[in-house]
């Protein structure tokens, strides 16, 4: 960066200006993974954050998930590289697709997801917004079975009902059971079956022609690895002098990072390194947006028709979200209908009495 | 930055994915210079930003002067650095103390620094938020006259109107007139004036004890210097083998670029290079939340009491600041009124028939 005395005004140091503060506020993420038991869910965030999240975790006999609804697991973990701190919230929804809901697995899922757009939408209109937090769901990870043909009814139904309130990523889960040849076809027919159902996933930002050629490249190529063919794995093995996280199975080691063995990182690189700040933009210029425009159309529309779904995530906002001025009309009007009432009832007696 | 494989998350590439995205979309920033004329006011922005932003510019005669009030200027200016856009946007008060309004010189700038309040209040709030923009005023620079004895009154005035409303920033113009025990004394006497008067000038961010110690040290040096004494030159002088931007008189040549001579560096530092994006945050977060709060108390209020100042700039609001909800609830209520006023109409009838 040029500091040339005489040409040099230093605007160009806001850049830096905003990364000082921005690093020094921390960031906040929000990462919903879905998925039937036993894909792999937890597996994999231990191995994209290196954290062991579930370390507690008592799975439920089988018994209880037979009748058990979806449940949301949240956890909060604060961690920091380099210098930055990043708040990652994770919400984990353990009995997916386990019981006999069947369809209506998406709904504590699509709650949640209203409720915390539901949440921001207040807090935006408080009185007071210090210390504004952000627990929309900034990303929601979805895990595909790598078995059976294509999507299964539970997966369109679902992926149709979040698609316009978060950022979908489908993934295939367990993709080391899978051969190169399969997971192609497995790819394309998802893909296709996504197309045919018009379903919209998180779009890839478009690159402009003034961006460099490694950043346009890289947002190609990993736009064309969806649905992202994943393995997790917690435990590293020692290859030769290199320690891997990998799979040691009888015929040889999957090592979860090699881009040849599966597309874990590929997906990595796209939630964390590359495309984190635009999930949350997304969710805040689309998803957030369309949630509070559909708020206030409800809003307007409460009283006339019948309130639809959305309005179950607003009806606390009423306690909260309210114009002064006019609930003081509103009282004011009461008023004057009571005073009313009673002129009415004199008159009907004076007009009984007469 | 470490990206061994092993220990490698990459989140902290989050500052520079946000950093990416806020280069490409560009800064905005609003500076507003006030003061009487003479003081230089556009010869130190054209010097600021090396630009020559009045190059049209009609000064009116003294008569029209004597009756005119305070005008705003405002000039808008793309600049771009080191592949960072800023839009910049200088209001000025050509009329400001000119004419014969007295104390009223403050009404216009106060105006105008409650209307883009407003302003950004109104999109804020509307159903349509892409493409807001912020034309709020982030800074304003008060021209001090280096003669005359501390702060005058109109100083006083308009200091104590504006305070909580923008960040104020004096500094003492034409500062070459002023030897450096003169600029040390009156620096001194004008700081104790605006701590006497109980004046909140734009407060520096407390720096944390982890902190760089540059920036700490630096930070503490810059607010030390205010009121900034500067002086501004659009004339390049040759000094030796070196070009200075600077003043030449009779008895030696101003640099204005010499810290030794004047604050402009530290004004230009402080301005540009290392404050700017605080004052744009402290205009968002303190300056424009004080102004929302007010204008939710003052919509309560109204009604009931005398409108203040403030609904001046929020009555545009009630036209499009709405809640849907409660705009049905008053028409339904007026319509009530209505028939029970129809109702009355016809027993009173009835009464007086009978």
């Amino acid at each position: 960066m040029s500091e040339n005395k005489e040409n040099f005004i230093g605007f160009s140091l806001l850049a830096d200006q905003l990364q000082r503060k921005t690093v020094k506020k921390g960031f906040e993420f929000t990462l919903m993974v879905v998925g039937e038991s036993g894909l792999g869910k937890s597996t994999l965030v231990n191995s994209l954050f290196l954290t062991d999240l579930y370390s507690n975790r008592k799975l439920p006999p089988v018994s209880e998930r037979l009748t058990k609804t979806t449940d949301i697991e949240k956890t909060k973990l604060e961690i920091e590289e380099n210098g930055v701190k990043l708040r990652l919230t994770i919400v984990d929804t353990p009995g997916f697709g386990d019981g006999l809901e069947g369809a209506d697995a998406w709904q504590a899922c699509l709650k949640y997801v209203n409720d915390q757009l539901g949440l921001y939408f207040q807090s935006e209109n408080s009185v007071n917004r210090k210390n504004m937090t952000d627990s929309r769901v900034h990303c929601c990870l979805y895990f595909l079975s790598p078995y059976g043909h294509g999507l299964r009814p539970l997966d369109i139904e679902f992926l149709k009902r979040l698609q316009y309130k978060v950022n979908l990523v489908p993934v295939i889960a367990k993709a080391d059971s899978l051969t190169k040849t399969e997971l192609a076809a497995k790819k394309k027919r998802i893909m296709a079956e996504i197309a045919e159902h018009g379903i919209e996933l998180y779009q890839f930002p478009d690159t402009d022609s003034d961006e460099d050629e490694d950043f346009k490249a890289e947002n190609e190529r990993l736009k064309s690895g969806i649905p992202f063919a994943v393995v997790g794995a917690n435990t590293t093995l020692q290859v030769g002098n290199k320690t891997v996280r990998g799979r040691q199975y009888p015929w040889g080691i999957v090592d979860i990072e090699d881009t040849n063995h599966s597309d874990f990182m590929h997906l990595k690189r796209f939630l964390i390194q590359t495309h984190m700040q635009d999930l949350k933009d997304v969710t805040h210029d689309v998803h957030y947006e369309n949630f509070r425009i559909a708020c206030l159309q409800e809003l307007k529309a409460a009283g006339i028709e019948q309130p639809a779904d959305i309005t179950k995530s607003t009806e606390r906002l009423d306690e909260t979200y309210e114009d002064p001025e006019k609930i003081l009309l509103l009282q004011q009007k009461d008023e004057e209908i009571r005073r009313m009432q009673e002129m009415l009832n004199s008159m009907q007696q004076k007009i009984s009495k007469s």
